[in-house]
């Protein structure tokens, strides 16, 4: 389907930048009404403003030697898409960090616009 | 928005059961190629069956006395919803659990399905 090959590559190229300290492809790519979790906050981040003063913050700040997408998977209907993955990342020590993923993205007159991101830990088990 | 009081109430009624022990009303509401994410695991369950088998084992021993939606909110197309908020759970001690829960909905002709859930823990800040 054209639609999810198109998601995945905004979310690559978006991610490309992210891991050289530049999140503000992710920033062009989110929507007005986006709302955002990762694992250092306590509550969702409602909105671009928001995430914007955020993001600022880490701006330079998150650099990623490699990274791995496992497994991406879209789900769309014609207008709204839910991206998921699971998200490998090496920087600067021998251990990945493991992330679960899910980025929901709405079609809109300027194309597909994240409006929900949930970044997590995945837990890491034994083998 | 008439389907976002639909979907924040079939969310609060699977999960009165969930509090309860019983995992059957998510199963229920999950669609057959439902996504799943939570910090136990070490990555994506995918397909409801992945989903009965994971919840199957989980069934009598998940038990909240009390417990807290916090901020829901539903952003929606016709078709597609993704439903956001944070929850605060409490089940024998005096510590809450903090979560950070996205919800992706899919109507079709049987209703409102959940095709993705994302569940993580969110940080507990210093006052």
């Amino acid at each position: 389907m054209h639609d999810e090959h198109e998601i995945i590559k905004l979310e690559r190229e978006a991610m490309a930048r992210w891991c050289k300290g530049d999140p503000d492809r992710f920033l062009e790519l989110s929507a007005p009404d986006v709302v955002y979790f990762d694992p250092t906050l306590e509550k969702r981040l409602d909105g671009h403003s928001a995430l914007t003063t955020y993001y600022g913050r880490l701006r330079g700040k998150i650099f990623a030697d490699r990274y791995e997408f496992i497994a991406p998977q879209v789900t769309a209907t014609d207008d709204m898409a839910v991206l998921t993955y699971n998200f490998h990342s090496w920087g600067g020590s021998e251990d990945a960090l493991r992330w679960h993923c899910t980025e929901v993205f709405r079609k809109g007159p300027g194309g597909w616009k994240i409006i929900s991101t949930h970044w997590s830990f995945a837990a890491k088990l034994e083998a």
